[in-house]
């Protein structure tokens, strides 16, 4: 912690990140209003602040996803409970955790209700009436949506009861075409993350325990939190036929057979406000990425009781909200050092600070939150210069992730080795055998679970760093959330 | 009906309008793919057209909100029962049809759950957190979430059991200023109507009977469907103190007292595409108010075998997406005529026609949904006549809209020439003396209900039209949706 923090207040307010990163998340997440605790157990309230971050992304995410020719829909919440059941591994993942309804007022269902946990089997009674011939393939369809999975331990927008997503579903005439479907929507993330959240992350495919219930194959995206924890950041699955069999979804081929088309989902949720929060704050507070941040800059007047100083700022405002800037014009009556705090542990990107001198200079002074450097500006260039320091601050802290990624990985020979590996907050690189048992044990001793097996699968050994077997996979484990 | 229209397919394949409604109304949501039956009944699947109608809404509303000073925010879907029991009237509206959690999995909950109705109590429960001074009103928050309400008789739109909306909900210093906002809201909703979907409404105050269980006073707009029912299109309630006396929302005033708050709340829902199809649609289907049409322009290649077509067609599609029309190119192999039909039910503003004539004379034939004209249109001046074009579309409904409305108004000084006026399919301008008994028996004898009392209450009569005692009340009567 830079030593000249020391007084401020807000090191009192907020937690150490190094002593208590738990805490220092709880701290920062509550006093910058991005969130507050729902009444009901692990439910969160996504407060005007943290939710302008989601319109962001979902902005972000929807001109990706119409770009590759997908549209989006809304599909009922409640799923009869009948429908649940009809794919075996499906309905025993998700069985446990799913809140019913029973009632409507005094009066008990006939069937019970499942308020849904994932949206694959209404989709699919849908698409089987909706789909008949390969004319109608692919079919590309996505909703956002409110899930519910009830979860023991929860943490707001890392793990609750109810959480905001995009469910991606789509249907293919081949495996192949949905096999790449499903590599497709996974890069499409992968971008999202580098060009918007400015978060690198690793890419793969999760072992036989960690994939969805219900897909053949599970991709996923990981991504490091400063803690070396992984956050699983989005998953995008191939079903192949699985729903589409149970469900009966059949079409028309070209060759006059009745087929089941191939699947695939995929989805990302609120849980990326907790990614970007762990990926780039600091002890000062939240960093936010510019392209989702509420405000990209604001501009804090200094001695703004004296003549025209108000009066620039105002113009300066009006001027960068027409460059397209989101900015916030702090007019408050308060010192520009509690407003300095204020703004640093909002995460906003660029303070911008305008006095007499400065307007006298024909200048204001930018203020980054990533590198805390101060750059003059001229008044005359902010339209230009502010949206260019806005990418380089984008730039920055990509950089800062890859950097942080990369320099955390440890490729591990043996369990003492992962141990340690771990202990230090990094992720490891390992073989491994291929069996359960490995990684249950693991598990078990290291409180770390496999999280991707890269596309690289070039070996980094000859045996499985836990039971010396030989092995045939290269896999990332961690620690994770 | 027109003549020339009795051998098309779709005049077979839609009802009659004017003969049966409803089942034209049915007919042609599902045939244009706007919307689907859900398996649970009284549920709706919104299909991507339909859908793509509300992200349009959504945009504009957004745009008007965030202009007026309010913040988007998302609250727990899950209300504890015991919430719901605070505000008496509220619970007694709203208990009988509320869809209840009471079990996750196997296990049974300690409390059931509300899935919301309407989010006054979780909002209530928060607000009464958040707010502790004077300076932290007024607060102006806005959600867009799915609620739950279990109705007896259900049509997609216009009434399911789950159905999405936005409500806002915002609390101020004093009755004069909420009740300043409760108006605002309704008159930028009015305002919204007029400019997107063009539809024209009434507006005012609901009565007593009619009000939202727990409002002081409820507003509302009134749209006239083409069968001659009124649709309630939105509503925005003052609330008083009601809900923030019980949640003890109390805020420390400049005088040092400790008050409670005063409260609005407003909101409009998928409804409004049951309105935009019942208000502008004839007989060949939809007729799409340009603003939130998916597809705004529909360009259909005339002989696009030959030569350079579908080159200049592509050409044309591109050049307007560019300028910012909402475009699709229809290059399937079907005949014209065809595709003419489907996009005319489709309800798409302009048909843009291109043939090798057309492209030899250096224009295209432009076809409007609303009038069926056809005009030709240089293929220089497309960017700019094709958004003029429909600008004039969306007057031309929204006129439609206007005088169907103010044509089928009757003012009627007893049951008799009431009966008649709502036979022959009229809203009832009229005279009440204000008491529920006379209220029910209109609704009783006539099945028409109060639907608003205008702002202008220049009376029509001295007595009411049901008991003939002396009225000081000029209310709208109609059957309704």
């Amino acid at each position: 912690m830079a030593k000249e923090l020391k007084d401020k207040q807000f090191v009192k307010e907020i937690a150490d990140m190094n002593e208590d990163f738990p805490q220092w998340y709880t701290d920062v997440i509550l006093k910058t209003q991005l969130v507050d605790y729902g009444p009901v157990k692990g439910t969160m309230v996504i407060r005007p602040y943290g939710y302008e971050i989601w319109e962001h992304i979902q902005e972000e995410l929807n001109k990706r996803f119409k770009a590759t020719g997908h549209k989006n829909a809304y599909f009922p919440m409640f799923i009869p409970y009948s429908f649940l059941v009809k794919e075996a591994e499906h309905v025993e993942g998700f069985a446990p955790e799913v809140a019913l309804v029973t009632h409507i007022g005094d009066t008990p269902l006939e069937e019970k209700l499942v308020v849904r946990p994932t949206s694959e089997t209404i989709i699919c009674s849908m698409y089987s009436k909706w789909v008949q011939s390969y004319r109608d393939l692919p079919l590309l369809i996505n909703q956002w949506a409110n899930v519910v999975r009830w979860e023991k331990t929860t943490r707001p927008f890392l793990r609750t009861s109810e959480f905001l997503w995009q469910e991606g579903h789509t249907l293919h005439c081949s495996e192949e075409e949905a096999r790449e479907e499903t590599l497709k929507m996974l890069e499409l993330y992968r971008e999202f993350m580098q060009n918007v959240l400015a978060i690198d992350v690793l890419t793969g495919v999760k072992t036989e325990k960690e994939k969805f219930a219900g897909a053949v194959d599970t991709y996923a995206m990981e991504a490091m939190m400063l803690d070396g924890k992984s956050l699983q950041a989005g998953t995008s699955h191939y079903l192949g036929k699985n729903f589409a069999s149970a469900f009966e979804i059949k079409y028309l081929d070209r060759d006059g057979q009745l087929k089941n088309p191939y699947q695939t989902s995929w989805g990302v949720s609120t849980r990326l406000i907790g990614a970007l929060i762990m990926a780039h704050g600091d002890q000062r507070g939240l960093k936010l990425p510019p392209r989702v941040a509420p405000v990209q800059t604001v501009i804090v007047p200094v001695a703004f009781h004296k003549d025209g100083v108000l009066q620039k700022a105002i113009e300066v405002s009006d001027r960068l909200k027409k460059a397209g800037v989101r900015v916030e014009l702090d007019d408050r009556d308060q010192s520009p050092g509690w407003k300095y705090n204020e703004w640093e542990m909002k995460g906003v990107p660029i303070r911008l600070e305008i006095g007499p001198r400065d307007i006298e200079n024909g200048q204001a002074m930018a203020v980054r939150r990533d590198t805390l450097e101060k750059i003059p500006v001229a008044l005359d260039a902010l339209e230009t210069e502010i949206p260019k320091l806005l990418d380089d601050i984008h730039e920055n802290l990509y950089e800062m992730s890859r950097e942080f990624l990369h320099s955390h990985i440890c490729v591990c020979g043996d369990m003492e080795e992962m141990k340690t590996a771990l202990d230090n907050k990094n992720f490891v690189k390992a073989m491994w055998c291929g069996c359960r048992e490995c990684e249950d044990k693991i598990k078990e001793e290291l409180a770390a679970t496999t999280r991707v097996m890269p596309f690289d699968q070039t070996p980094v050994g000859d045996v499985c760093v836990c039971c010396k077997k030989p092995a045939t996979k290269v896999v990332y484990f961690a620690k994770s959330y």
